[in-house]
């Protein structure tokens, strides 16, 4: 038909319908394009990406909204331990079919934390699977030349810091998988919810980027459990640490958990899914750190001291005795 | 264990093992850290990202290096259409098992091309699935300032040409899904596994991206069927196109396929996975692309010329009527 005018097709309509109001930099050409332009004005480019799959990393049950968060929080959360600031992601879609009641809320809740933490979608890959969804997102950052904060570096005498709490995630996901939390925190909808929303949204710490690039000599983020991630910082850094369990720091609803005996101390130390920063401060610069994590409105705790050593670090109860971890972190292989 | 070493964990170990010696460019880290750094250097960064799916863009019984290869290539593919010349990529690997059998040939051919490309692997994120393998790479290139060649841009008047042969890839598909094609080729070995080599290891046009940036209005490359790949070209521009269909380059065993009515021309300008680049060339741009595609020792032929309108691009026959096209391109959704 001579007269036909362009028709996109199924995966193009998509895109502009749910896609293209994301796509509100510059460079991301209104996703019209094959390609996106990233400009580094000056700086160094840190490129980051993390990938989730229904079933593994999410459940099919969660809301698409929070699933999309998820996807890009997960890395901004790794830019955020490298020191960065946001600059845009690209996102590759795996489905089964183009459900506008699931593509809607998705677009909708990445739309919102892409406007949030300023990092704008610059383009992306929308592919049909028989198998489950799959989200993967490469998240771009900006950092001074050279300024980008590694695993590598931390040194004996530093301190072992932490935002946030740890082990929230991991209790949300057991409440959501039918584990023995649910029951145990009976009708305390409250905690309950506090701790899915753990799990299903993290809240990586990309207001502390900056004091993490001007203080911290290691860093990264805590995605497989505190203990397997700093065991990682350490093996990177050639050092060891030593941790004080009462320092780490826990929600009310874990916190009450662990001293009902209801938990141990490794399902927190060792579950996944955290989303915050492990860091090595060295001494002399852990006050100017704490200032500016504070005014950041970020929490941080100290909770423990790299030491020298390649040792797994050990983390000490109240009585300075090691508690044995069986297993540092999650591995899906 | 106090005494215990860091000991990988299996994602750790099988990054180690098999993508480590990939990661050649001093911005991965050796994949140790969570994020590398990619340096402008003045130019402008060029992203693309596009995912394989098993059962959608390559099939299970594919040899693992071709489907390494083809998911880099077909990244490529974007950067060589957008004029950009390769700095890098990050690799999205979701399995079902880590198993080395597989795994060893595919960080081969993907090490191999990464080489060849000039397109160090800088980071990545190994996930289990159980459902279909899926490989997603967001490659990186980069052009000088504000160069990037785009899908807009190309004006009446301009010749539209493309690279290589156009349809030899569909007609792959067809022989490995026990379609036709492989009874008419009977014991005509060589046919088929050119044809069968077009599917499953594309040729991104990466040599011409230089002349492509120096001389081309628009351009873009052809991955879901030349008729419907030009149709987004000419929307983009706002322009229409006239092509002389015995123009479009075959390979001989399309052309004998297509002389003896065994396949039609939609078979071949609509079929998907050429990875060939179709630009818009301005006449007095075109003496010099063609020498320098010369240079570049990359086969280029004038299929046609862009006209005004905003009709969908008409492919004329021997007589100049117009061949009917039901479906320009694919589309997965």
């Amino acid at each position: 038909m001579a007269d036909r005018q362009h028709s996109p097709s199924g995966e193009d309509s998509l895109i502009a319908r749910y896609f293209k109001p994301l796509a509100t930099d510059p460079g991301a050409f209104g996703l019209i394009d094959d390609a996106a332009v990233l400009k580094a004005l000056g700086d160094d480019i840190v490129v980051t990406t993390d990938a989730i799959v229904e079933g593994v990393h999410f459940l099919s049950d969660d809301p698409p909204d929070t699933i999309a968060r998820k996807a890009l929080r997960v890395n901004l959360s790794d830019l955020a331990a490298k020191g960065a600031t946001p600059a845009g992601f690209v996102l590759t879609l795996a489905l089964r079919d183009a459900d506008d009641s699931w593509l809607r809320p998705f677009a909708r809740g990445l739309g919102e934390d892409a406007s949030q933490f300023g990092c704008p979608l610059l383009g992306g890959d929308t592919v049909s699977t028989p198998g489950p969804l799959m989200i993967s997102i490469t998240a771009f950052g900006r950092v001074p030349e050279g300024k980008m904060v590694h695993r590598s570096g931390a040194k004996p005498g530093d301190r072992v810091v932490v935002t946030g709490t740890i082990g929230d995630a991991a209790l949300g996901l057991d409440i959501l998988t039918g584990g023995a939390v649910a029951a145990i925190l009976g009708d305390d909808a409250v905690a309950r919810e506090m701790l899915v929303g753990r799990y299903r949204v993290p809240q990586p710490r990309n207001a502390l980027a900056e004091a993490v690039r001007d203080h911290a000599s290691a860093a990264m983020d805590v995605s497989d459990g505190l203990a397997g991630d700093l065991a990682k910082l350490c093996a990177a850094s050639g050092v060891s640490a030593v941790i004080d369990a009462r320092s780490v720091p826990l929600s009310g609803a874990a916190a009450t958990l662990l001293a009902r005996g209801n938990v141990g101390l490794e399902a927190l130390v060792c579950g996944g899914d955290d989303y915050e920063i492990v860091c090595a401060v060295p001494e002399d610069r852990f006050e100017a750190f704490a200032h500016a994590a504070r005014q950041a409105g970020v929490a941080v705790a100290c909770i423990g001291t790299v030491i020298a050593g390649l040792s797994v670090p050990r983390f000490l109860d109240n009585e300075g005795e090691e508690i044995t971890l069986q297993r540092l972190s999650h591995s899906h292989f």
